[in-house]
C-alpha cells in the first residue's frame, strides 16, 4: 500500500471553486433545463456568465449573452459548467482545455456509478485527460457547487437566488448532490453558508479535496461534510491535518452505516466490530467531529463555527420554563455533561430576582416573570455568565412569538460578547422557522438548535473537541524489524506456537512453553516448567485444538502429562485422520485473571485496525470491544482499556487484584504497533486470550494469518 | 394501597374544554396584560365571550362585552377563564359555583409548587372547594386550554389566531403549559391539531382526565402526552384503557427521566433499573406508545394519528435520490425494520422505468429522471405499492421546490387513498417550512417527517403497538394467600431460608435445605441429601453470610462437614460476637447452570415492579436487565427473558445444553404474582441466584423485606 495520493493544491481550485466568471454550456431556451435553471441561479453574481449555444450565437439567453462555442468565449472562463449529457462531456473538456479554463463541473450521470465495465472505464479516460492538462473536475453525477460569499450559484438545483442569508462560517461539502443542497436550503431560513461543494462520483476532485479548498477560504470556520464512501480512506488524515493546521474543526456524518460494511468483517474478533466503527475510528484518529445523524450536520457545525473554546465544563441553563429545564437537564445528564450548581455569590443575585415559583439553581428557571422584567433578566443574566463553572450557557426558547422574539435574540447577542461564552439557543416551538429563530441563526453570536437532544450531544462533542490532545508518534520496539522479517508471506496462517514467537518479538508477553514430539519428552519439559502444566496439541492443520480433544489443563505430575499425551494424540488421530501431528505444547497453567481479546485486522479503506475487548467464554453475547486504527500508543491503548464496560474487570472489581495497566496497555500498543507497520504482510492477527493480573500480562493463545 | 382515582367522566368536561360561551376574568385594557392577551385569542371562536372586570362594567374591551361581576354575566358561561393572581382565586370560584359556570382555568402561580406548607394548603383547600361543587379546574399555573374545532384559544399564549392549520387528528396534552404550547404552534405550519390542554399544577384534573376527555372527541386520532409525574401513576393504566376501548393511540414522553429517580433505587437490584424504566413498563403495560425525546412526539403522534394498521411489516423506501436512500436504508436497519427486496414482478416494471444509473430495488433510486416523467413515476409507486410486502412507503424529499413541491405533494395523496397504506415524508432539506411541506402536514394522507432517524424509529412504534398483545389477567398459585398471610409485616427483614419458604409456597422451585444446630447434625442432613453439600451460617442478624466466613461450598463426606461447621461458627463468631447464631443450612451442591437474579420493588407511583437479570459476579457490569410492573403472566416473563443480552445463556450458548425456559417463565411469574398481591406488606425480594438449566430453576438464595 503506497501513500495517500496528496490533497489538491487547494490554491489550484480557486478559479473552479471560487469562480469570478462562468460559462454554462447547454442552455437551451426552456426555462426548466438544467442548464437554463443553473444560469437563472447566478442572478446576484457579479462577474461575467456567458450561455454558450451554437443555436443562439450572439444572442441573450435568459439575460445573459450566448456565444456559439467555448472556444467562442471571450476570456478564459474561471469555470465552465457542462450541463450537458454524458456523451457530449469529452468534447466539451477538450475546448475547456484549449480555451484555458479554469476547472469544470459536469453534473452528467451514467458513468461508474451504473456498475457497466465501459462506462467506469470512460470515467477513468475523462479523469486521465483533466489530470493531464491540469484542468480541475468536480463531478461527475453532482449538483454543483455555490459559492455564497460570490453569489455563485453555480447548480441547477432551484431557487438559489431565494437564499439570502449573509454568508457566514458553515461551508458544506457532500459526496451525495442532493444532500449536499439540502444542507445548503438552510441559507433560505437565515442561517449562514460560506460555500457548497458536491462531489458526486468524485472523478477527479473528492471530498476531502473540496473541503481542504474551503479551509482556505476566509469566511469559512467550519466544515460540514457528509461523506459515503473514499477511494482511499487515509485521504481523511490529509484532510485532518490541513483542518488542524488551519484551526477549523470539521464535522463530519457517515452515510452507510449498514450490513454492507458488517459483511467485511469476517474474522473472529472483525465480527465484534463492522466498518462503521473503522470510520469511527479514522474520524476521531483525524481530529474531525463525528456527528451521528443528518438531522446534527449543520446544526452541530454552526455550533464549531461560532463557538470559541471552552473556559470551562459546566452548562448553564437559564430558562423561563419549567418543562424546559427538565428536558434540558434530561439531556445533558444523559450526555454525561457536568451542571454545576452556582457558586454562593451567583446564587444570591438569583435569589433575589427570582420569585418563589421559579427555582434559582442550574436549570435556572427564571420565570416568564422575571423573562419580561429587563432589570431582574439582566442581572440573572450577568451572575451565571460571570460564574467562571460555566463554559457555556443553553437558553430555551419556548414559544415563537412574531411580535417579540426577535427582540429578544437581539437582546441576548451582547452577552456572548461581553462574556466570551457561547450563547446556545434550544428553539423549542414546533413553529420552525420565523423571524426570531432565523435572526439568531444569522448572527455569529447566537448558535441554535431545533433540538434539546442535539444540542446536549453537540456541547459533549465541543468539550470533547478541544479537549482532546493530537496522537504523537508512536515507539517502534526493537524487535519489530525482525519480527516483520520473519512474517512468511504465502497467505500463510500461523498457529499458536509461530503466532506467540511473533508477538514475543515486539514485546507482548507470552507464556512459557516448551515443544515435545514424545510422551517422555513432555513430562521432562513439564518438570522442568514446573507443574502443573497444559498440553496443547501441536498441529500445522488444525487451528481449533478444543475441538478434536487437543488441550488439557491442570496436569499436576509426570504420569498425568504422560497419559495425556497419549489421548490427545488418539483423539487428534480419530478426528483428523489426514493432519500432520508434530506432539505438543507444554506450557504452565497461568495465572487467574481478567481475559482480553487483542484482534486486528487489515481494512480496504484505512489500513490496519486493533481491537481490544473484553473476553471470556461470555464474549460474544457482550461485544464490549474497542477499535482505533493502528499504531496506537501506550496512552491511547490504556484509554481504549478505560473505555470497556469490562474495565472494572482490570481495576479491583468486588476487591480482586488490579491488574497492571501500564503493562497491559504496553502489550496493546505493541502489538498495534506490529501489525501497523507489517502493513498488508499481516491480513489478521489476534491474541485470545490476554490473561492480566497484578503481575502483568500474557497472551495464551494466537493466532496470525499472513499476507500474500 | 387504594384503588387509584377514577378518570373524570369526559362528559363533565365537556363544558369547559370544548366550550360554547367563554367569560375572561381580569380583563384590563392594558393589550399586553394576561387577560388581554387570552381574549383576543378568541378572535376565531362563534360563541359568546364576556371579559369580567368591574372597571369597565358596560363597555367593550378589546373588542367583547364587558361585565362588572361574574354573578352579572348574562348567562352560565362554559368556561370561565380566570387571569387573576393566587389572591383572587377563591373568591371568583365561589363566583363561578354560584353563577354555574361548567368549569374554570387558572393560570395563576404560587401555590404547591413552591414547596411552601401554607401554599400547599391553599391549593388544597382550592381543589377540595371544585370537587365539592362539582366545578372542574384547569391548572393552576398553566397556560389554559385551546379547542381548535372551535378555535377558543383559552390561553395567555401569543397569537393563537395565526394557527391557521385545519383542525386535524392529534390532541396535545402537556403538563408543562410551555411545552404544550410549543407544540400547538405546529399549527402555524400546517400541523394539524384539533385540541390542547396544559395541567400544570394538576390541582383538580391531571393529564390522564384530560387526555381521556380528548379521547372522546370525534375529531381526535391520537394524543401526544408530555408528563412530568403524576400524583398517581397507576391512573396511567385507566387512561391506557380508555384509550384502548376508544381504539386511538397515545403516544407519550416522560420528561424529568434524570438522577432524582434513580436516587430513588435503594436496594441491589433496584440500582440496576432506575426508575424511568418503571415509567417505560407502565407506559408500555398501559399500551401507550413512548417517544424518547420531545423532538419525536408530535410527529410519532402524527404518523398514529393518520396511519391505520399496518398490513405488512416491510418498509419501501422510494427515492429520488441516492444519498438520501442510503440514508433511510441506514436508520431502518438501525431501527431493527425490514426492507425486503421487490417481488419479481415488481422488479420488472422497475427494471424497465429505471435507468441505468438509477437502482430498481429497495431502497428503490428511481433518480430525478424518473421522478420528473409521470408515467413512469406512477408506474413505479403502483408496483412498489402493489407489491404485499410492504406495509408502508417511505418518500424522502430531498429538496424544497416552492414552485413544485405542493404539487409533488398533492400527486401523491391519491396513491396513499388507493392502497390503504401510509406513505411517510422524509423531510430533508433544512428548508423546514414552506408550502410544499405544509401541504404534506396538513392532509389526512400524507405522513411528514423532519428527521429520518425519527421516522424510522417512529414506524417501528407502529409495527410494535399494532403487533402488542393487551396482557390477560395472571393466574395466582394455589399458595399465594398463605405465603401473603405468613408475611409477618414491622419491616421485618426475612433471611435466606425463610425468604426460600415463602418463596416456595407460590411454587418457586428452591433448592433443598436442613436445618442443623450441630456439627453432627449437620453431618447426619448431609448424609440424607446426598454429598457433595453446601452449609451456610442460618442467623436473623447476618444477611452477608460469606463476608464473615459463613459458607462453605462442595463439601464431599460427613468429616467435612462437621470441619466446615466449626469453621463457620468460629469465623461467625469472631466477625460479629452478638450476633445470634442459629447454626447452619445443609444444601445439596446445586447444580450447574446459568444464574439469573429476580428481583422486586414496591414503586411509589406504580405499585410493584419485578425484574430479572442475567446474574452472575459480572452482573453489575453489564447491567443486563428487564423491568416490568407485576404482576407478569409466564409468557410476559418468557418474553423479559427473551430481551436479555444474556439469552443465549438460557438457549444453548456454545453447545451448552438449553435451560427450562418454561419453567424460569413459570417461575418468574409467580414471583411477580406474589411480590404484586402482597402489595406494601413486600417491600423488597430477590432470588439471588435462580440456577437455570435443562432439569428447570432452582432459587438458591434469598432475601425479603416486609412493609410495615
Amino acid at each position: 500500500m503506497s501513500a495517500p495520493e496528496p490533497l489538491r493544491d487547494p490554491a489550484s481550485l480557486r478559479r473552479l471553486l471560487s469562480p469570478r466568471s462562468v460559462a454554462v454550456v447547454g442552455v437551451s431556451a426552456d426555462p426548466i433545463g438544467f442548464g437554463a435553471r443553473s444560469i437563472s441561479n447566478m442572478k446576484n453574481f457579479t462577474g461575467p456568465v456567458w450561455a454558450v449555444n451554437p443555436k443562439y450565437a450572439g444572442q441573450e439567453l435568459h439575460g445573459y449573452p450566448c456565444v456559439g462555442s467555448i472556444a467562442d468565449l471571450p476570456e478564459a472562463p474561471d469555470c465552465v459548467l457542462l450541463a450537458l449529457p454524458r456523451t457530449g462531456i469529452m468534447a466539451a473538456v477538450e475546448a475547456c482545455i484549449a480555451r484555458g479554463a479554469g476547472g469544470i463541473i459536469a453534473f452528467a450521470s451514467g458513468y461508474g456509478e451504473t456498475g457497466l465495465e465501459d462506462r467506469i472505464a470512460e470515467e477513468e479516460v475523462l479523469r486521465e485527460t483533466c489530470r493531464a492538462a491540469g484542468l480541475p473536475l468536480v463531478g461527475v453525477n453532482c449538483l454543483g457547487i455555490v459559492d455564497h460569499v460570490l453569489k455563485a450559484g453555480v447548480t441547477f438545483m432551484p431557487e438559489y437566488p431565494r437564499m439570502t442569508a449573509p454568508p457566514g462560517g458553515v461551508a458544506i461539502t457532500s459526496q451525495s448532490g442532493a444532500l449536499g443542497y439540502a444542507l445548503m436550503q438552510a441559507a433560505e431560513r437565515g442561517f449562514s453558508v460560506c460555500h457548497m461543494t458536491t462531489a458526486g462520483n468524485a472523478t477527479d476532485l473528492d471530498v476531502c479535496d473540496l473541503a481542504a479548498y474551503q479551509l482556505t477560504m476566509p469566511e469559512c470556520r467550519a466544515v460540514a461534510l457528509a461523506v459515503e464512501g473514499l477511494r482511499d480512506g487515509r485521504r481523511l488524515a490529509l484532510l485532518g491535518e490541513a483542518a488542524r493546521k488551519a484551526g477549523k474543526p470539521i464535522v463530519v456524518l457517515k452515510l452507510g452505516r449498514g450490513e454492507a460494511g458488517a459483511a467485511a468483517a469476517v474474522s473472529h474478533t472483525g465480527s465484534l466490530a463492522g466498518s462503521a466503527a473503522a470510520w469511527s475510528a479514522a474520524f476521531k484518529r483525524a481530529g474531525m467531529v463525528e456527528v451521528e445523524d443528518f438531522d446534527a450536520l449543520l446544526e452541530t457545525a454552526g455550533l464549531f463555527a461560532k463557538a470559541p473554546r471552552p473556559t470551562a465544563p459546566g452548562v448553564a441553563i437559564i430558562t423561563p420554563s419549567g418543562g424546559a429545564g427538565i428536558m434540558a437537564a434530561d439531556h445533558a445528564e444523559a450526555q454525561g455533561l457536568s451542571m454545576p450548581q452556582p457558586m454562593p455569590q451567583t446564587e444570591a443575585v438569583l435569589r433575589a430576582a427570582i420569585p418563589d415559583f421559579g427555582a434559582p439553581r442550574n436549570p435556572c428557571d427564571l420565570t416568564a416573570q422575571v423573562a419580561s422584567n429587563p432589570a431582574s433578566y439582566d442581572a440573572c443574566m450577568e451572575a451565571m455568565l460571570t460564574d467562571p463553572q460555566y463554559g457555556c450557557a443553553v437558553i430555551p426558547v419556548v414559544y415563537s412569538h412574531h411580535a417579540s422574539t426577535q427582540l429578544r435574540m437581539e437582546q441576548l447577542r451582547p452577552y456572548a460578547a461581553k462574556f466570551g461564552k457561547p450563547l446556545i439557543i434550544a428553539w423549542i416551538p414546533e413553529r420552525l422557522e420565523g423571524p426570531g429563530v432565523e435572526k439568531a441563526d444569522s448572527v455569529p453570536e447566537l448558535i441554535v438548535f431545533r433540538s434539546m437532544r442535539r444540542l446536549m450531544n453537540a456541547i459533549r462533542l465541543w468539550l470533547e473537541h478541544y479537549g482532546q490532545v493530537a496522537p504523537g508518534p508512536v515507539a517502534a520496539p526493537s524487535g519489530l524489524g525482525a519480527a516483520i522479517a520473519s512474517l512468511p508471506g504465502g497467505g500463510a496462517v500461523l498457529m499458536e506456537a509461530e503466532a506467540k514467537a511473533l508477538f514475543a518479538r515486539v514485546g507482548v508477553p507470552v507464556v512459557e512453553e516448551r515443544r515435545a514430539s514424545t510422551a517422555i519428552a513432555a513430562a521432562a519439559e513439564a518438570a522442568s516448567l514446573g507443574f502443573p502444566v497444559v498440553l496443547k496439541l501441536d498441529s500445522p492443520d488444525i487451528a481449533h485444538k478444543t475441538e478434536v480433544g487437543g488441550v488439557a489443563l491442570n496436569l499436576a505430575d509426570g504420569p498425568a502429562v504422560e497419559a495425556a499425551f497419549a489421548e490427545i494424540m488418539a483423539s487428534a488421530k480419530r478426528h483428523a485422520p489426514a493432519a500432520r501431528l508434530d506432539g505438543v505444547l507444554v506450557q504452565r497453567m497461568s495465572q487467574k485473571g481478567m481475559e482480553l481479546i487483542l484482534g486486528a485486522r487489515r481494512d480496504g479503506q484505512f489500513g490496519s485496525l486493533v481491537l481490544v475487548g473484553t473476553g471470556g467464554v461470555q464474549a460474544e453475547l457482550w461485544r464490549d470491544v474497542a477499535l482505533d486504527l493502528a499504531p496506537v500508543s501506550p496512552a491511547r491503548a490504556e484509554e481504549m482499556l478505560r473505555s470497556l464496560k469490562g474495565f472494572p474487570l482490570l481495576d479491583g472489581f468486588r476487591g480482586a487484584p488490579k491488574a497492571d495497566i501500564a503493562a497491559v496497555a504496553a502489550a496493546v500498543s505493541a502489538f498495534s504497533v506490529l501489525v501497523a507497520e507489517a502493513g498488508e504482510a499481516l491480513q489478521e492477527a489476534e491474541v485470545n486470550p490476554l490473561i492480566c493480573g497484578p503481575w502483568g500480562c500474557l497472551a495464551v493463545d494466537g493466532l496470525v494469518r499472513c499476507g500474500p
